[in-house]
């Protein structure tokens, strides 16, 4: 699936904010087009928004660049992938440089990071297999194949046949809205659970492998993802069923050494009671607790499937073995 | 908070189709008003429902009380309460007592019930106790007090203050629209999460106990609950949380021997895409599995609290006792 479309150098993006019940390729006619698709989440995934922002700036930057990065920098601050890809463009450009070719190469570059880690995951799964997922790692977060579920994609495009049950993942929904979307059209086999079911299709036996994406891994393996992905970790392991964390090795912050420097950001009650509901489904008083992620321990964790290959316990090692 | 309130001859219910947006109180005036009221869920919960029928059918029966029995037995036939009640009425009745005072002495007896289990189960609680609870047992879904959450309102009457984190219960949100509004009205500190959010809480220490009912218990302790009941009992065991099981002994099955008998009823994939959301959350033919219930293993279960006492492993042995 391609999110971000850069053809006869003009750019389009399927509108994310849109899915799954509308399916809209708009074209990014200015920079200013652009700026609103970032604020208005119609790309998102933090690879995504990087390579959506350095075509951004490299089309359209209008001959005052700095002006330019610093306006598009603006549309989601908290961005690393945004403000990275944005200054490879400017120092591109003032390396006299063209910064479309840039820009392409900030996109080859994630496809090929997202392939290898769809590579070395799909090597730890059989035909046949029940795959759990947990939020949204795919391609509409990153470029094609995406990460958590690059395993899933890659193995179908080769003819696999999984199984995959998809968390819909409260409360943003992001599991149905578009993990169960995205792997709908990639033609693999779909069905959409409620968080709360995942205990119900390990006991039954549906499920041979949890797969899900990451936010921050500690130099130890803690792993800071979703909300809920801590709680998939625990049932897999009562379960006995293997749980893998996949992201590129970048994600891997060697600063931090555990999950405990590790700090949640804590959401609006809004998000939990009123979005997506025709209702509120409770009181205006009802207080609500909504983290955003939370740390799934490393000794839940089975392998971390990286781009550089694949990281086993004790992490502490095996993390910085795939630096070299 | 009473749900079904009968005052001067004259029976009165609570909209729970309503709640938590509007409460509406409305009167029953003819046996067709309460066969609507159950048909259109305005009355819920295996006990509120048979409570409830037992009122209707001692002031509606209109002398052809055999034809009135079946007619509101009909508006749902898989309520065992129901017809356990009209039963009882029709007995009355044709023993020439009053079928009035019968209704009375069922709902009576269900206070009573649900008054011995919160007592049972407020002893294993202490003041400032942490509480997370999953789904509705409930006054709502019985009568005062109710049964999983007896404990928190009859302690909060009494004056413990307890931090309740209430699991919002996907897909039909029974934790969000009845538990956390019924004991928002109870005075209890509540707090709404998302059933993703349980490992969060546990993991932070927020939570020194996990109370829920129950639909069926098995022989062997094995617990059949909301769906979801089973993954938290897992989590709970996983960060050494006493998970404590609630209910009559009535619902314990001693003609099951274990949970592997009891069946589970799969629900249509609408609840989960579109119910309650103002736009579907998956594409028209993505698929979903619906299992209203799960079977708790009764390793996983600390103690089954009932109206004839508390039963510790092994179950075999400990729930036979209390029949005694």
């Amino acid at each position: 699936m391609d999110n971000i479309i850069f053809e006869n150098n003009r750019l389009f993006i399927l509108d994310q904010s849109k899915l799954p019940n509308e399916e809209i390729v708009i074209e990014m006619k200015s920079l200013e087009d652009c700026y609103d698709a970032i604020l208005r989440l119609k790309v998102r995934g933090a690879p995504a928004i990087g390579i959506f922002a350095g075509y951004s700036l490299a089309l359209f930057h209008g001959g005052n660049i700095e002006k330019a990065k610093e306006y598009l920098d603006s549309a989601r601050p908290t961005a690393v992938n945004l403000t990275y890809a944005t200054s490879r463009i400017l120092k591109s450009y003032r390396g006299g440089k063209n910064p479309v070719e840039e820009a392409v190469a900030i996109h080859n570059e994630d496809k090929n990071t997202c392939f290898k880690i769809s590579e070395y995951g799909l090597s730890l799964l059989k035909d046949g297999d029940g795959i759990l997922t947990h939020c949204n790692a795919g391609a509409l977060a990153a470029s094609k194949y995406g990460t958590g579920l690059g395993p899933i994609i890659l193995g179908t495009e080769k003819g696999y046949k999984f199984h995959i049950y998809c968390d819909e993942t409260r409360p943003l929904l992001q599991g149905a809205r578009l993990t169960s979307y995205e792997l709908e059209k990639s033609g693999a086999d779909v069905t959409l659970i409620c968080d709360d079911m995942a205990s119900y299709v390990m006991k039954k036996g549906l499920i041979n492998a949890v797969l899900v994406g990451c936010d921050r891994v500690a130099a130890n393996g803690d792993t800071a993802n979703k909300i809920g992905t801590s709680g998939v970790a625990v049932l897999a392991r009562y379960y006995g069923i293997p749980f893998y964390v996949l992201g590129p090795l970048s994600t891997v912050d060697f600063n931090t050494p555990d999950g405990d420097g590790i700090v949640i950001e804590e959401r609006d009650a809004d998000e939990i009671k009123n979005m997506y509901f025709e209702k509120p489904s409770a009181l205006p008083q009802t207080k609500c607790l909504n983290p955003a992620f939370d740390v799934t321990d490393n000794s839940l964790i089975t392998a971390i499937i990286t781009d550089r290959g694949i990281a086993r316990p004790p992490y502490e090692i095996s993390l910085k073995e795939l630096l070299k």
